[in-house]
């Protein structure tokens, strides 16, 4: 349904994913580019917990806010960059579980905001279980002849 | 005005802070603890950064979320825990500088709900300079008797 | 895939609906209720338009807020009443139709909190587009015995 | 401290006051125009109640929402509308009084986007009681030349 507008998009959503240290920090991995469409994937460690041992709130947010950026990135101009302007996430339920899936996608693509939405998942037991949801609008910003993301932490 | 309903606050606040591993993690320390109010400061490192170098909004939202979770805590009665239920971050300007200050408040201390804001600063020469802004809803929750904060991390 | 607590659910939202004479000011009008889902309509008129001839931002938010909010009560115990406690609209494009219909679904039923998102629509053409989105947390109240909505307006 | 880009702003924001029939159909009026701070006050009615007999909160949110734009549009350059983005509105207590007032004002004003905050207060007794607060990003719009908001309604 999404046209990317950069043939490149794969390769370009890639590279950011890849100079956002906080990312590899945080142990989450980019599993799936399509156009409009991010998945990722967070393996909970003991390192960015709350004070009753469920995931930070922060850091699912992080994942979430990521998924959202390069949802709109895959579908951004060339030269052009994503900003979040603002975020709002809902807690459903502690995030409890070994890996949290963070889906993130396109609502409207717009030439100069975009709105996306992303959720966080976990399994419980059988079940894909929500226990986040974000709603975000994001400004697309062109960048300076030849902006490059930082290089590969 | 604010009048704490457990005189035992500070210490109550100082163990579940102590408690967050996400916290140690992300480079962030408990500054002070007044009755509805929080500070915190991030030292920035660039392990948590994003694909422009400037620091990830999740992890300001972090520090954000936990001084807003703290200011509220500092409020509840003996027993009862806090919980998000949801927030949002509005992001004025990039994250640049080496120490992020957040400042969180409980604008309204409820039985079972409270409602907080934060606001994260960094120097800018010699001015403070808003960089992102917290509206949060939080839930007052009843623990278990004997309940304990995770140990130190 | 919702199962009703309260038999009676259809009435109880159609009392509730009749009692808003915030719905009937605005010319907004229940086309449907099912478990967990709410349907409402709005017929534009001159009286609530915003200074560029667009619906008003606040009038589409109150057809989400009602929308999410009789969608929770559809699930809510008897005795229980729904109260607001934050949302956020996000406006992806004017309100200019004549008709905006409103969608409101649960996303999480909770025993003191409910998740609720809405969209609004309007025909563009032969599409269904989407104008505004919200998202919302509600807290389940507990009525005094024999509490009723105000007489319908 | 903020300086207004149109030294004609305070005209702007009533022209463009007079335009929103919304906020004559819902009873508010405009009380105080200062760059980058608004005040408007609600004069309740009947009219547009919930099923508690409270203020419904999407007029509330209405009057936020106005408060707030006109906020960001008396500090915006000549020949530039504003367009609501998204808001957040947080319910700290419901809508009782005759009189709600409401107060706008610009937390940054930036050359595409502007953020606002606005709250709701009533009377209680002798104190003012925030019963309602807004968060909201707004998009800086330039608009074709000869561009006039709609006639008084």
């Amino acid at each position: 349904m999404n046209i990317p507008k950069d043939p490149n998009y794969k390769t370009r959503v890639a590279d950011s994913f890849a100079a956002q240290s906080a990312m590899t920090s945080m142990n989450i991995s980019l599993i799936l580019v399509e156009p409009g469409q991010i998945v990722m994937q967070l393996e909970k460690t003991d390192a960015f917990l709350q004070q009753q041992g469920f995931l930070h709130g922060g850091v699912i947010t992080s994942g979430l806010d990521s998924a959202c950026g390069f949802a709109a990135l895959s579908l951004a101009a060339p030269g052009f960059e994503v900003l979040t302007i603002e975020f709002k996430t809902s807690f459903l339920a502690p995030g409890r579980a070994k890996l949290i899936r963070f889906e993130g996608q396109v609502i409207k693509s717009g030439r100069r905001i975009s709105f996306c939405e992303a959720s966080a998942y976990e399994n419980d037991g059988d079940n894909k279980k929500m226990i986040a949801k974000m709603s975000t609008s994001l400004a697309m910003v062109e960048m300076p002849a030849g902006w490059q993301p930082l290089p590969k932490r």
